[in-house]
């Protein structure tokens, strides 16, 4: 045992070096292909349009529904589970429930490809939710998921600490500093190997591969100081970041449950205090989701497909057709060294694109956000020293559409993240709001480009609820220390507006899903019940120590719990529990199935003869599972479960008698027989 | 009760705003007091030097001596608990183990005048550590302790998200995701109070405060990037860092544990892997260390008093009388623009120092770091642009001195702080391993400023062992994000060098002190033993429900257990353990004793009259205390204590049955049946 330990302690940290590499050189793949694809297709299409603007559209269309279906076609067909972000499947599956699949080797290939074709395809979803899917699936197979998630986190975002703390906020709802140091490591690995990559890149080997994908929206130029007055549109936009999201969750939340679009028309304070075109979205998406959920959900992969292929085809026309109908601007005057052109020499990134338009010195500001890959249409809105780049309407024009276009694409069955459409999202208001505190105060030093940085946490604060991880991830990703106030203030604005009307977006994916996550807190009702109460109508099937196997399996396909008492008879012929045997332990012995990966009770098949033999639980069975007495507060049981992440206890009578007390002192007993036998060693020595 | 949770929540926010007000203004308070003393004391000195050193030396000793004396006076009389860093006891209390007195107001009056006359008199100590202190003091005022250490970490570092972090990470050894969020709050706010502070200063209205006090240490001239080849000499960095702190924390061992004294002799391995000097220092604490157990714990006040100002000679002394035997340097010549003067205009801060220097354009590389405040000192190591402004010579000689003059100062009667030394001395060994990589590879673009940030973050990462919120604490302070990833790397290494020696600097002192704090992972041994064999040697003192107070008082005089199980017959007459009392609620209906505020047992007088009445305790009982099996592995228990924060647990015997099993899904089904409800009212509306 002695040897074993450092071999044991060392392997996990080899593990985590290899999940760092693993999801670092995934991260790597993805990103190049995207950026690939994009750059061929925007390429092609911007050579094709000097001559025809129709085949041009035509040739672009062709290019995002190929790579949309290539998309489709492999999640529907060989990977269902790699559909959607993942990451609330992750957060359950860290919080002891498992989802069907969702960490199988075919989960993480369908996620790959998957993304590549959805996120090249130009649909208005991310790459960054599949890539912490990813980063988790590769983790799996050496067994540490938490690790891969802060992973993937790291690779997508280029944000190591990011990465660590998101693991520990949002993932886990129990935690071990020990476990952190190591998901600290596999970050700082995931770093490294990017880097290198990138570097590698630097020297043009990958194609169209340039500033874009890895995000670094670095905002260096821009404002990094602010005055008082500014405090106020700051927190404007934080409180529109926490409405806005809004209607986009309620909608997840009537896919679930029909009774909230009832309560929407029910409930006037709700709808009223959104501002009216929060109300309008809201609307918007639970026609389509209802019409999604009855009309899909019955017809199987193909309509999926189709359903992908629609939207996909929808999302290219609104991006090539709307820029076609807004008319250009002439060029701002720059100074000489300032870095900026206008409009961008010819190639696939840059500011101020030239599209439709008839001068030269003309820039279309719809094309610079709408007909571009998401992560330069970001690096536009951030750009700083750009006053009056866009015009309100097209911010507003790009706001509408893409809004609608990401509610719309949610839930198609492709690998999609919320991340960075919800960064466009925020950037674009957060750049609106700018634009107005310019015209408002214009003796400040003000940067619309620093707004719409704002913009964008403010909306991701508001979905994702999460308050430390996200500050650090924003202040990584616009490499920018200066501006971490401001974000901590959006972000506290819009969280507070946000969780005023419901969950963070993963906790309503997950209920959406069935996926039972713990809130942070005990209902407020659970303090006037006790364990007792939360059994109340339960019949506790108990199995004896020794069964004969068809016992166990009528227990087993009579019901569907998943863990059962094995009781005992004690020395005097008292009833004793001795355990708890899940059901998947059962035919341990014949069989080894881990539900992740897919098999159940009816997918075993027993002979006569293994049916009739018996079967001697206790080499099975848990021998030490928690317990609770009966009349223990639900609130206290509550926080056991969320702090240990348990997944079942066992509710028992009032104990007769106390065999003893355990204090922190009685655990540090240990630290000083270690120190006895030391001395004693010493002693030896000396002697 | 509807109607008290928002107001509850409501309080909560506000006293989360007003300890982020309070601590905020502390800081500045002691960052103003200690600024203006020292800005005066070198301004004197300085002003008096150009006539006589002789009589500059006198004052400058003069200064010092009264304010430590101040600061050892105050403690010594009125606060003995404000001495030291206080951050171990505060680690303590977040783990159930109060330490007499830790938190009272006159400790928090007594840690705030303290630290201004310890950091402005010049020992080699820091106030980040009292601050910290400060901040829990402020917060238990307003019942809130964790808000407290982060809105401390945040007020001395100017470091917000790493004052979150340290608080998580470092204080509490179990966390709730909606603490979290107020945390951030409150940090948010401090950082909002510290800037308005500092923007008022900046006009100029606060005498001395300058770029000095709070922390931030810009490096953004250096070096941003680095070649592989800079990687070893890093990591060397990384592994001097580890071994570094390991003496000066066997000293603490050994002023706790004798025989850690004897294990520096029988283990050898354990000496000659830390380098010569290492070792040295380590003979040299524990001899200090020794002497001062043995000769000062039994003579009291006065000795503590004159033990501090014999230190604060010492330090003095050194730090005048060494840099005056130094020659001096002739200044570096630089560009015009580079914003480097040469030597530092008359004034209290800048960088080259002019000190015993016969002519005009010199300065003294070792008075630049030896005789200035530590702020100024680091803000000179770590300046970039400067090759080859220190000797090495001058380097080592503060090294050794300024190491020797920290392991003598820590346990004096002051409050110390181990922070700031800790990054005086790494960024020392920091910048000689710069030097040496200066003239190894001399075509690289290297920094030694930014060699001396990286010591410094692996002398604090080798001694306190946290990472994720060191790391950004690191990169606030330096307000640099590009040295993220070389900044993990340091720590890493040097966390890993040092784990393998011990323990971390505050579980150390801890231990040190008698707070038995638990470690992240429990003993090899426990994996081994049950509960019962905890509580073995144990006789369990079980109180009836109804008891004559005499009784009660005799059992609580007989021994010292702080919690008692209280029994009480059945229906049928079997014995129930209905719960748990604790010592100090025995009484809670006469006295309200709270054992941090510092009363026991024997304060408590009772008449005749009232020894001879009953008391039923059931009112003043825990009636569902946590219960583990008596076969529960140990390992389990101490998991269940660290994630929960318990002080107590029932052991008992094996359930003879289970009422009931609870798993996840059953503690969502308040959300259903809040539904149902919600589905009622609507149908009412509709109908």
């Amino acid at each position: 045992s002695k040897f074993w330990v450092p071999y044991y302690i060392m392997l996990k940290w080899l593990f985590s070096l290899l999940i760092g590499v693993g999801t670092g050189l995934a991260a790597i793949f993805i990103n190049l292909a995207v950026e690939n694809f994009s750059g061929w297709k925007y390429a092609a299409t911007f050579a094709i349009i000097k001559h025809s603007y129709f085949v041009g559209y035509f040739v672009y269309t062709l290019f995002n529904l190929a790579l949309v279906f290539s998309s489709v076609y492999i999640v529907t067909n060989f990977a269902p589970a790699a559909a959607g972000s993942g990451i609330p499947e992750i957060k359950g599956y860290l919080n002891g429930v498992d989802t069907h699949g969702i960490l199988l080797f075919r989960t993480l290939v369908g996620k790959i490809f998957g993304s590549i074709g959805s996120v090249g395809g130009g649909l208005a979803l991310g790459k960054e939710g599949p890539l912490v899917h990813t980063g988790a699936c590769i983790a799996s197979l050496l067994g540490q998921v938490t690790c891969g998630c802060a992973a993937g986190v790291a690779a997508a975002f280029r944000a190591p600490v990011g990465g660590v703390l998101f693991a520990l906020e949002e993932v886990t709802s129990w935690w071990r500093s020990h476990l952190m140091w190591r998901v600290f490591f596999t970050s700082a690995v995931v770093a490294v190997v990017v880097r290198s990559a990138m570097n590698w890149c630097n020297s043009g080997k990958c194609g169209h591969f340039g500033a874009g994908g890895f995000i670094i929206w670095d905002i260096s130029g821009g404002q990094e100081d602010y005055s008082y007055q500014e405090l106020l549109p700051m927190a404007i936009i934080g409180v529109i970041g926490g409405l806005l999201e809004t209607p986009i969750e309620s909608s997840f939340l009537a896919y679930g449950k029909q009774c909230s679009l009832s309560d929407a028309h029910t409930n006037p304070e709700k709808v009223s205090i959104g501002f009216t075109p929060g109300a309008l979205f809201n609307q918007l998406t639970l026609y389509i989701t209802k019409w999604r959920r009855t009309y899909l959900h019955k017809k199987g992969r193909r309509v999926k497909i189709i359903e992908a292929c629609l939207i996909s085809l929808l999302t290219s026309t609104i991006s090539f057709v709307l820029p076609l109908l807004r008319k250009c601007s002439s060029c701002p005057e720059v100074e000489a060294n300032s870095g900026i052109e206008c409009p961008r020499p010819p190639g696939t990134d840059g500011n101020f694109v030239n599209f439709y338009c008839s001068r030269d010195k003309e820039y279309n500001d719809l094309a610079t956000i709408f007909f571009n890959t998401q992560d330069d249409a970001i690096r536009n809105l951030f750009s700083a020293k750009t006053f009056h780049e866009y015009s309100a309407k097209s911010l507003i024009t790009f706001l509408v559409m893409f809004y609608s276009l990401a509610v719309v694409t949610f839930g198609t069955a492709v690998p999609a993240g919320q991340f960075v459409p919800g960064i466009m999202i925020g950037s674009t208001y957060g750049r609106l709001v700018g634009m107005f505190v310019v015209k408002f105060y214009k003796k400040l030093n003000i940067e619309e480009g620093t707004y719409a940085l704002l913009g964008a946490a403010s909306f991701l604060g508001g979905s994702m609820r999460m308050t430390v991880s996200l500050c650090v991830i924003m202040v990584e990703i616009t490499n920018n220390l200066k501006l971490l106030p401001l974000i901590m203030l959006v972000l506290l604005v819009s969280k507070a507006v946000g969780d005023f009307f419901n969950e963070g977006l993963y906790e309503e994916q997950a209920r959406l899903r069935g996926i039972p996550l713990l809130d942070s807190r005990p209902k407020q009702i659970m303090r006037n019940m006790n364990a007792k109460d939360a059994c109340k109508n339960q019949k506790v099937v108990c199995l004896p120590r020794v069964s004969r196997v068809v016992d166990i399996v009528s227990v087993l396909q009579t019901n569907k719990h998943n863990g059962f008492p094995v009781v005992d008879r004690g020395q005097n012929g008292e009833s004793l529990v001795i355990g708890l045997i899940l059901r998947r332990h059962n035919f341990s012995d014949f069989v080894k199935p881990a539900s992740s990966k897919g098999k159940s009770i009816d997918d075993i098949h027993l002979t006569e003869d293994e049916l009739g033999l018996y079967l001697d639980l206790a080499p099975f069975l848990n021998p030490s599972p928690y317990i609770v007495p009966e009349d223990m507060s639900l609130a206290k049981v509550y926080n056991l479960f969320r702090q240990l992440g348990l997944r079942h206890i066992f509710v028992v009578p009032r104990p007769s008698r106390v065999v003893g007390l355990i204090t922190r002192k009685d655990l540090l007993l240990e630290e000083d027989s270690n120190t006895v036998t030391t001395e004693l060693q010493s002693t030896s020595v000396r002697g």
